[in-house]
């Protein structure tokens, strides 16, 4: 008998590769996902779904599954509930919580310009998506173990304009990349494709929050979750706030994990609700700490509700709620 | 740097050139869509699905999503509500909603054959789908500006028998295809590949009725929706009430526009209880005027509950509500 | 005029054709769905889905589909209740659930081998999937008047270790395959992708039930049905208890059948509250009767909860309920 390695088959996993189909999609088919193609002198593409161009919810979705690096499930679903106050949600699942959420979708890659590099306004964006991992610029990949190594990248911005010449040289060359075999995606938070790819990270955050909590990553096997999907916001800070409350006080995520120690603690210490800052809407909270990030309790970047079940025992812990009050208040008619 | 020209993108899809890849499907795998092909002796393709052939869901879900050209999503689901009185129910979005549903799904192609046209007995059929685009034979598409250009065409009828070679004729002469070139897709009100296709006209029928109330429609920008999917009933009349009760009763839609002033006029005008004759089964309503469609007041066609959100504000609009109980009466245990 | 022939579509489907590319997914994708390939001397290829690689969901899901003959659509999703105690849960669509699920689905053919045959330990398991059609060993294809014929083939099997060589001669002699046009793929009940196949049986439990009750298998024309989905549980008695559990406890199946007196007749008979042992967790019963499978009451063997549409007149019967209480006490924290 001929068998293949029994070693942990996500690291035989290209992100990029499993992305690049995705990826070909959203730029072949531009006309249909209402998006925008720009490819410059050099020949890297990228793609407009929402600065310019309209882009759309189908845009969104086909983002983040490029985001989840092919990963991911993603789709929006109407809510079967009897009185939704609104109707429309996303659902996300993957079978590698870790390497897409982690290794791929974690906006963690800081990408910036000054004024002087720019020729014009400085420019701040953290990239997110599946080029990440060619980088490996962040000492997450150390504790992840995982690189990717292929010749086609892409990678997701979420600003309101297309990334300067500067910033595109970065990544190419972090990536290790030829000009045309990189393609960017941009999606500002106050554009709908920008709203769906933000909120579809539900299961990232608790990801994300599980590292911060100094759990072993390799302890997480399966992630699903939903999020109720708002309009964007037109005001900047409004719209990263209604993303934010989407997950923090809208979010529901079901982990499954190793071990029932994990499983508990999880359930307990993972919802947002155990943040200091809980209870009041992001915009309002971000607004307090005069706009700055760091200020804000970590622990508050989580999902409202959880579901933890352990392989070890089979059985399934719960922890937090939804906050429907305070998402209807927020977005409800003025 | 060079970029695709930035017009409103609908405007460069063509619905029929979308769909042909879900028509060569529904026509290669016939046996697993449970429908029968017939090629007439110039070579059109008319698929039976449900006149003779059984048909099912598969094959009703395959034609909806023929029917809105390729740009809408449509599937089947359980409900997850504690109590429902049917549990099966179509889902359907769309990030190009006028186009798909009104460029596209709506049936507003009259067709017709006298009995000394067909040789037997007279026909009357409203065309849908895709190849309308091609035609343009209704002024709906003089306000959509939108004609479609493609060499190959679908058309999908609501009618118990397949079309007489006449309305073949007309069909292929208003649309320019050669007749190899033309499916027609036949789908009884009685059959349940009829009544899933109907059913999946939730947003069409949200989309049709704001028009009637006289709003831009490049207002709308997405569009999601769900109704309870019954069973057909054998009666034609009764078939035809129940996927209308499906909607007027059991339909719920969420629309996103540009606009306040948009969302909060459509939040509490588009809802079918707006209308005169609102709150008896449609099948009682028709037989009451005499089976006379154009004397029950046009604002009754529509979803029974809507969620309009504004990209202006940001906020969500809801009104109307579902009758469940009146659904529950019609289609429960005899 | 030209036409396909008329006779049940059904016939003419080839449940091992039309699941083909799926399998082919499942073996050249291995590392993405986490499953370790192993093949024989002669070339048949043995898939580990959870025995000492880890499967998951999404590999259970592609197994289900397998099983299915490619003729079902089986998702997992997060369920929409407002206090869900398990929020997963897998849902499963059909057209053809007479061929997809007592054709292919069904854990029907029995695969022994003794300690001599083996050198080992002694091996048994029941093979699903589409492979059982070919080999039509079961007096059930009989009645289905059902045979595949094709070159290739895949069997399912829910056991905790690669089959031995005597049974996969066995399975290719009766299949009449080549050994390298077999495929068998292995999910053991405590593993993941285990859990994910037998809860996604909830239709066919219908199916095999609505056979057990002597009603004419021509009769159901539509079947879908979603179940909760726990994880696993480690001891091999519990997690055959837990699995099963999820269908008789909390499975929901909505069936349409062509006559009325059939659609009253299952609604009322088809839960599996009307057998002798329901009301305690199955593993309970199973351990009652010493691990006595046929002591059981078979009519035991079904889900929950019912609909059941009829055709003839359009109506809907509803019977039995799920026992989410029943649930909550096996699968919450211990």
């Amino acid at each position: 008998m001929t068998s293949t390695p029994s070693a942990d088959p996500s690291q035989r996993l290209s992100v990029n590769a499993l992305s690049e189909r995705l990826v070909a999609r959203l730029v072949d088919d531009a006309a249909r996902y209402a998006v925008a193609i720009t490819r410059t002198d050099a020949g890297t593409t990228l793609v407009d779904a929402g600065v310019a161009a309209p882009g759309g919810v189908e845009a969104g979705l086909l983002t983040a599954r490029i985001c989840m690096g092919g990963l991911g499930r993603v789709a929006r679903r109407m809510s079967a509930e009897a009185e939704p106050f609104l109707p429309s949600l996303i659902e996300v699942h993957t079978s590698m919580p870790v390497l897409a959420c982690l290794g791929s979708q974690y906006a963690g890659w800081s990408l910036s310009a000054t004024k002087e590099e720019t020729g014009g306004k400085k420019f701040f964006s953290l990239g997110s998506g599946p080029a990440r991992a060619l980088a490996v610029k962040e000492p997450l990949f150390d504790e992840l173990g995982y690189r990717d190594r292929h010749v086609r990248g892409a990678l997701v911005m979420e600003v309101d304009r297309l990334p300067p010449q500067v910033v595109i040289d970065k990544v190419l060359r972090d990536c290790a990349l030829a000009p045309e075999a990189l393609t960017i995606v941009v999606t500002p938070t106050h554009s709908v494709a920008g709203t769906v790819q933000v909120v579809a990270r539900v299961v990232e955050v608790a990801l994300h929050k599980t590292h911060v909590l100094g759990i072993d990553l390799a302890e997480v096997v399966e992630g699903s979750g939903t999020a109720p999907l708002p309009p964007p916001a037109p005001d900047a800070i409004q719209a990263m706030g209604r993303t934010n409350d989407a997950i923090l006080y809208g979010g529901r995520v079901h982990l499954t994990v190793k071990h029932d120690a994990v499983a508990e603690r999880l359930a307990a210490e993972l919802p947002s609700r155990n943040a200091r800052d809980y209870g009041r809407p992001f915009a309002e909270i971000f607004t307090a700490f005069n706009y700055d990030f760091y200020q804000i309790d970590a622990a508050l970047f989580a999902p409202a509700e959880v579901w933890v079940s352990s392989l070890e025992s089979g059985a399934t812990w719960h922890g937090g709620a939804i906050d429907a009050a305070l998402l209807r208040a927020q977005w409800g008619k003025p």
